[in-house]
C-alpha cells in the first residue's frame, strides 16, 4: 500500500529530512513539497545530496495538490501550523504536525509561552500526541480513527522533548524523582536551523560549548506536560550547544524521594521492562552510555540510566538523532503507526559505525 | 625578577601547556624539560607549533638538573607526583603540582578514590591547594613561607573542578543550596590526554557527545571538599565528552533550600562582589552566558548564575580551558603569587576573537 | 538470490563499512566476519552503531567458515591478502579484495613500492580490477567466469585512485593532457585507519590541514596505471589530510597540449557522453562543484571538469565517500556485478541533506 | 615609542584580529575603531572575548578622529578603501590597507576583476605592496619615507597570495618553473567572513572540503604579479574549502623546466637562502611538512619544497593563519616595519601546541 504525502515548509531541516526519509520509503510516495520562499526551485539547488534524483520542486505553500495528499506533513514555524492545520483535516487529509502549535494540551499555556493566540483549539482537543514510545495511546487512537477513514491530527513532540522523555519517563513514572528534575541538554547546531545567523556561524560555533536559553526555552511545558510534572516549578532545563550537526544527548538527574531506594539491577529491569516492545528504543547495559554518534541519521533512540550520590540520585541519559527521531524520524513513526505500518517500516535504523 | 623552572611531564598536553607559557613568561626562564619516554628528543618533534624556538631537549625525570631550578612544576600522572615532590621540596625547591596527588586533604579518601597508599602524608598536611579565587588563604600563606625563604608546595585544582568551583562557590558559600548539587560539565579532547585511544582518536571523538565516567570520576571527592560538601552524597558530577579541542562547560544546578529566596540582582551582586577582586574571573552580565571559545589559550574564567524554576533553582556556568585555567595556565597563576608576582603576570588573557 | 560472504579483516573502518552495508543488502547474507584481534567479541563492542542487531561475533581468520561462502571480502592490510586469496579461490570461494595486493598489474612495481615479495602472480594475473567506470572490461569478464561457476578475484581500486580517476580518466583518455598530471587530494581521517596514532589523535587532525606522504605515496603507481601514464614521470600526487571523518576531495590539473583546445560544453558533453549510463556517477553541471558531504556515508561519485588559465588547463574534480565508494561501498558494487546484480542494488546512494 | 592608531571596518573578521594584536602591541594605542553597521556597540557584544576589556566603542567611517592618528588600518571591503585612503594620507595619515583596492599595479586589471573603476591611481603609483619577505624593496622604501616624516600607504597581499608566494616565489625566481603553475589551496572558514551564508553555516560547512571560484578566484592576478607570471596563462588557482576555523595551507606544483635539474639539497638551500633574514617564515627540515595548526594564531609561515615525479616537478608548501599571517598579522608587521620597528615586534609567533 502506497500513500501520497506532502511536506509543508520542505525547504528547512527538519523539512529536508523528511524529504530524505519519504523518498527513501517503499509506502510513501513524496508528491508535494512546498516552500514559500524557494517557490520553483529544485531541492538539489540547495540540498547538493539530492543532485540527480527526481523529485518535484517546490511550490507555494497554497498548492492545490496538498489537498490531493492522504498525508501532509507540515515542518513549518509555530503559528503556521495554526493556519494551515485546520482546512487539511477540513479536507480530509491527515497532518503529521512537527511544529509546536498542537503539543501543548492547555491553550493558555501555548499562549504564554508562544505569545500567540491559540486559534483551533477544537483541532487541539483531538490532537494525538507523538512520542509512540511514552505516550502510548493518543497515537494508538488516532491510527485507529484513520482506519475508520477519518482524517486525523498528530502533534509530535520537540527534540529536546523526546530525548529527555526517553531518559527520565520510566523513573519518574515509577516515582523514583522527587523536587528538581535537572535536565542539562546538549544539541547540535542543526538544531538552531537553517537560517544563516551569528549563532549558527561556522566560525562562531566551531571549537566552543555554551548554554542558551536559560530558564526560559520553549520546550519547557512540554516536557513538564510528558513527564507529568506541569505547573510543579521542578524542571530546571538548560539546553547547551556543542559542535557538531546532528545530535541531542539529555543528562537527566532525578533525586530519589527520601525513603525511597532502587537496587542498580532493579533501575536496569526497569528501563528494560518498559521499553521491552518499543524496536526503535535501546537500553544500554548497566555500564555502557549513549552516544548520540550511534544514533545519528537513524530513527533510533538509546537510553540508560544509573544510580549516584550513593543512591539519592539517578542520571538518565538519552541519545537521539534530533533531526530524525527528534523531528523527521518521528514524524513518519507516527505516519508509519497511523497508517497501519510498523512503527520503523522504511525508517533507517543504523548508524554510520564510523 | 627571573625564577629559573623546571617541567617534569613536558610531553603531556597539561606540561606542553606549561611550557608554551613559560617561555614566553618574562619572569621564568625554562631550564629543563623531562619525559622518559621523550628523553633526548626535541619538543618541536612532538609538537611541531615550537618548530625554530631554542628550546631545551626532553631529559629523564630523574635529570639532577630539577634540582638547581627555583620552582619545578609536576605535570606528570597521579603517584609520580608522589615519588618527586618530596625530594624536591628537600632540595629546597618549590614545587607546583598539576597532579591529584597532593589535592585531596584525607589521605583516605586519596587511597579510596586512587586505590594506591598515600606515601608523604607530611608533605599532603602542608600542600597550599591551588585555586586562588576561592581556596584563597592557603596560597597566600604559601606566598609568605616562599618569600621567607623556605621551599612549598602548591597543589593546584583539577580541570572539572575549577570550572565547577568558580561557578558554584559563591552560591553555596552563600547558603543557597540544599539537597542535590548537579554538575553536568563538558569537556574537550585534550581532556583526555596525549594518549591515542580509541576515545580520542579523531573518527570516534567528532559529531559526537557522549556522557562518561557516571558516578566514578575521581575529580568528585575533589569537587566536594572545595565546595565543602564532602561526605553528604549530595554531589551528582556527570562529566561529558564533545568535539572540540579545548575548553570545559560546567553547568551546576543548585536546589535553594526551602523558605530561602534570594532576587535575581542579588545574586548578581554576590557574584560580582565574590570576584571583585579577581582580574582572571568574569562574572558575565545578566543574560549572557559563558562560551568556552571566549577564554580559549588564556587563564581567564567566565562565570555566571540565573534563577530557575521560579526562584526554587540556580543554574551556575562556568566556563575555561582545561588546559590552560584547567592546568597550566592555573599552575603558573599559582607560582606567580607564590614568587610575588601579580597572579596574572605574563599570561595570555585574551582568546582569538574567531 | 541471497549469497553467503565474509567479511575478513572486519574490525578496522572498511571492513565495518562492509558490515553496514552488507546487513542491510538483501541479496547477501552476513555469516562471517574475522579479526585477529578481536575473535570473540561483538562487533558492537567497538562499534556501538551495531548495538542491539544479531550479527555474528568475530572469528579468527583461519575460521573454515569461511569457506562456505559464496564470496569473501578481504579488508585485511597488504601482504595478508597474498596469504588467504588463493586458498579461498582454490576452494571455489570468489573473493573481493580492498588490499592493495592485486591492483598492481606490474609484480615488480608491486614489490618496489611495497617492498615485499608478490607470492602469487598467477593469481594477480587473472584478477579483475575493480573500478566498473573505468576499467569495464575486465569486471565485466569475472562476471562471465562467476556465471560460469568459476570463482574469480576482483582487486578493488584504492580511495584516492578511485576519486582521482573518476575525475581524471575522461579527459586524459581523450588526449587533453601532456606534461605534469598534478593531483592534489583531501581526505578525512577514516583515511588513516582505525589505529590510535599521533595522528588520528583527535587534539592533532581537528583545525589543522596539512600535506603528507609527498613523492611517495603508494597509490602512485595505482592511479599512472589507470590513467595510462606508468613510467612517464608526470604524475605528481600530493594527499592531504582535513578534519573531517568521511570523504575524498581529488583536483586533477591537466595541462592542455599545446595545439589542442577543447570548448567548455564539449568538455562537458564528454564527460557526461563518458558517464552516461554509469548511475552512481554524477558529472555535475557546469559552474557547480563537488562536495564531499554530498556523498557521505553512499556510493556515489560527484565530478566535474572546467578550463582554466585561458584554456591551457583542465581542472577535473572527483568527491567520494573514502569508506564506501572509495573501499566497502565499491567492494560491493563489485560483487553485485559479479554476481549478476545491477551496480547499485542495495547500495546506500542518498546522503544526508544536511 | 607609542603610535595612534585606527582601524576602518574593525567588525569583520579581519578588523577584528587587528584589534586583538593591537590592543596586545606595546608600541601602539588603539584609539578609534569603526563599523557603520555597528556604531555605538562595543565591540564585546559580537566578540564576547573581548569582555571586561576596555576598549573604544565602534564609530562610524567618517569619525574624525581617525585624522587624528598617526597610522589607520583600513579592514574594509575592496572599492570602500578607494574612498577613504586617500583622504587619510592627504591628511597626513599613514594608510595600512588590508583591502584589494591598492593590490594590482595595473588599474587596467583592477578594473577588468573587480569590475570598478579605479579612483585614484596616482594613490596606487606610490602604493608600498605588502609582503615584506617577498617584495622587500617597497616596503622599505616606505619605511624611509615615514622616516622623512611622510604619510605612505602599504597595500598588504591577499591571504592567498600570501601562502602562495611564500611558498612558491624562492623557487620560481630560481628559474625553476615552466608552463603551468598549479596552485591547489585549502582555507578555513573564515575566510568567508563574518557575514552568516549558507555558505559559512555549520552544518554546510562542517564535515565537508570543496573546491570554489575555479578559474574566476581574484586572487588570481594577485598571485601573477607577485610571482612574476602575469599575462603569461600559467597560474591554475583553486580555492578550496575545509571546516577549520583559521588556516590557509597552499600546495603549488611546479613543472621543472626540460633540461634544468635541481639536487634535493641544493632546493632546501635555495629556501633556507632566500628566507635567512626572515624571522617569520620557517623553512622546514626536509621531510617534514608545514601544518596550519603550527601557525595559528600566529604571524609566522612554514613552506617546505619537495622534489617530485623524478625530479621534474616541485611540490611547494606554504602554512599561514589566514586572519593574521594573511591579514591583520601582516598588516601590523607592515605597520612595524614603517614606524622603524622590528618585523615581529609586539607580535604573537608561537600557536597552541595543541
Amino acid at each position: 500500500m502506497v500513500f501520497k504525502v506532502g511536506v509543508m515548509g520542505a525547504a528547512g531541516f527538519a523539512g529536508v529530512e523528511l524529504v530524505r526519509l519519504l523518498t527513501q520509503h517503499p509506502n510513501f510516495e513524496l508528491a508535494v513539497v512546498t516552500s514559500d520562499a524557494d517557490a520553483g526551485k529544485a531541492i538539489a539547488d540547495t540540498y547538493p545530496a539530492f543532485t540527480g534524483m527526481d523529485l518535484p520542486l517546490f511550490t507555494n505553500h497554497d498548492d492545490p495538490a496538498l489537498f490531493e495528499c492522504d498525508l501532509v506533513f507540515l515542518a513549518v514555524p509555530h503559528t503556521v501550523a495554526l493556519k494551515y492545520a485546520p482546512p487539511l483535516l477540513e479536507g480530509g487529509v491527515t497532518v503529521i504536525d512537527l511544529s509546536a502549535d498542537y503539543r501543548l494540551k492547555d491553550p493558555d499555556v501555548y499562549e504564554k509561552w508562544y505569545a500567540t493566540k491559540h486559534t483551533s483549539v477544537d483541532v487541539l482537543a483531538n490532537a494525538a500526541f507523538g512520542l509512540p514510545e511514552v505516550v502510548r495511546g493518543e497515537i494508538a487512537a488516532a491510527a485507529e480513527t484513520f482506519a475508520a477513514g477519518k482524517a486525523v491530527l498528530v502533534s509530535c513532540a520537540g527534540c529536546y522533548p523526546t530525548a529527555t522523555s526517553l531518559a527520565a519517563f520510566p523513573a519518574i513514572q515509577a516515582g523514583l524523582s522527587a523536587g528538581l528534575v535537572v535536565v542539562d541538554a546538549v544539541s547540535g547546531v542543526t538544531g538552531a536551523g537553517k537560517k544563516a545567523t551569528a549563532r549558527t556561524h561556522y566560525c562562531f560555533a566551531d571549537e566552543s560549548v555554551e548554554a542558551y536559553g536559560l530558564a526560559s526555552h520553549r520546550h519547557t511545558p512540554e516536557i513538564e506536560q510528558i513527564l507529568g510534572i506541569s505547573g510543579q516549578d521542578r524542571l530546571v532545563f538548560t539546553p547547551h550547544l556543542a559542535p557538531l550537526k546532528r545530535g541531542i544527548l539529555s543528562t537527566v538527574t532525578l533525586s530519589v524521594p527520601e525513603g525511597v531506594r532502587i537496587a542498580p539491577e532493579a533501575l536496569q529491569e526497569l528501563y528494560e521492562g518498559f521499553y521491552a516492545d518499543c524496536p526503535l528504543v535501546q537500553v544500554l547495559p548497566a555500564g555502557t552510555s549513549p552516544k548520540t554518534a550511534s544514533v545519528a541519521g537513524t530513527v533510533k533512540a538509546q537510553v540508560s540510566a544509573t544510580l549516584a550520590a550513593n543512591g539519592r540520585a539517578i542520571v538518565c541519559l538519552g541519545a537521539i538523532d534530533n533531526l530524525c527521531k527528534g523531528a523527521a524520524g518521528q514524524a513518519v513513526q507516527c505516519a508509519n503507526i497511523v497508517v497501519g505500518l510498523a512503527p520503523d517500516a522504511g525508517l533507517p535504523t543504523v548508524a554510520l559505525p564510523v
